[in-house]
């Protein structure tokens, strides 16, 4: 059965032609199916060299790439995100914060509508601190949450606040660890990430220009985050 | 008199290193001094090629560069933001979105501190949406407004919302307007902008993935906006 990805936003049907300007990509002016119909897997994390790097290891080990290859930028015609891809795989950079992932999210999956891909698996790959986890650990994510600790997204539209789930994919945690279960290569677990609108003051570090808060109110927060799961 | 940029944070007097990680810069590898004492302008924007374009472009204004001239990127030794210097201007890049800006803003005002710089105007350059305006206007910002409309910023600092004002600079308003009156190049007011942490749906565009809104609701969003200034 083909899962293909649907809209909730009837307004674009009316459009004719449809423009993912922070891509530089647009249905009037590229072919979606013909670049994107086979891509099953999307890759995104932080920073635009990383995903050029994570590309060329997923060439390597997909066998459609060697030391010689080059990789070059879909979205070469702007310096918002960068694009690679390779065989059933995107890789694509979101920069930093929920704000510039959002945006990034929304032109992705426009496209990957508009090039009309089916059974598509989104995962993101980044770097995190940890609470009472070993140093090196994988943690696939299970559900995300606030710097309240509530496994909510709240976001303003039209002036309004809209809650908005934070589950993600429980057969695709299961299955990613097995794979790692099966590799034993990395201590990995099943739990929790909790994302902030802020990396100094929003997730208690002791180094920004601004820190109003001793380290003992620091540490009984993480404690507080740690007993809340 | 020096105005020296003082830091709201008790716990860096107490670290022997101070390294500004999205920069590739730190205390310990770099003479702050040296490179960026001289610095009372720094010009901050969104996309990195627009921000080393702007310090050619002021290059040429200030008699210190030409043509043939290429202006390196302090930050070369990261993709999070880069940074281009001449003279007194710094040009930074921040990316998009509030979290992705604050990020700069903290290891900015850190690098201003270490580099023991004095009566430093900072300045947010950028393209928005306006409403009421004619397009091509300059708008100088008053006051920064959320997406509720009220004058503040709302920030979660270890778990519980702390309100930051949103008023800048009165004089160096009145300052920019004056220039721009002098140049009479642009259409230029003095206003409010709106910051919101959502592109698509948080500024109530009908072309994001999701839109759950009619028109109407959105053109009655961008009157409230106005009518409340």
């Amino acid at each position: 059965r083909e899962n293909f990805i649907h809209l909730h936003n009837p307004h674009l049907e009316k459009m004719k032609e449809d423009i993912l300007y922070h891509f530089a990509l647009g249905t009037g002016t590229h072919d979606f199916p013909a670049l994107f119909g086979d891509v099953k897997f999307v890759c995104v994390g932080g920073s635009p060299s990383r995903m050029k790097a994570f590309i060329a290891y997923i060439a390597e080990e997909l066998g459609l790439g060697g030391p010689g290859c080059d990789y070059p930028n879909i979205c070469v015609g702007t310096d918002r995100y960068a694009m690679y891809k390779v065989g059933p795989v995107l890789s694509v950079s979101h920069g930093m914060g929920i704000p510039s992932i959002s945006i990034m999210l929304h032109e992705l999956i426009k496209l990957l509508h508009h090039a009309k891909c089916s059974n598509i698996t989104i995962i993101r790959i980044g770097t995190s601190g940890g609470i009472g986890l070993e140093p090196g650990s994988v943690v696939i994510t299970r559900q995300s949450v606030d710097a309240t600790f509530k496994p909510q997204f709240e976001q303003v539209i039209l002036g309004k606040t809209v809650i908005r789930s934070t589950n993600l994919d429980e057969e695709l945690a299961k299955e990613l660890m097995q794979c790692s279960q099966e590799m034993s290569q990395f201590n990995t677990v099943i739990g929790n990430t909790m994302c902030t609108l802020d990396f100094y003051e929003g997730q208690g570090r002791l180094d920004g220009a601004i820190c109003l808060y001793s380290e003992e109110e620091k540490l009984q927060y993480l404690k507080e985050a740690y007993d809340s799961g």
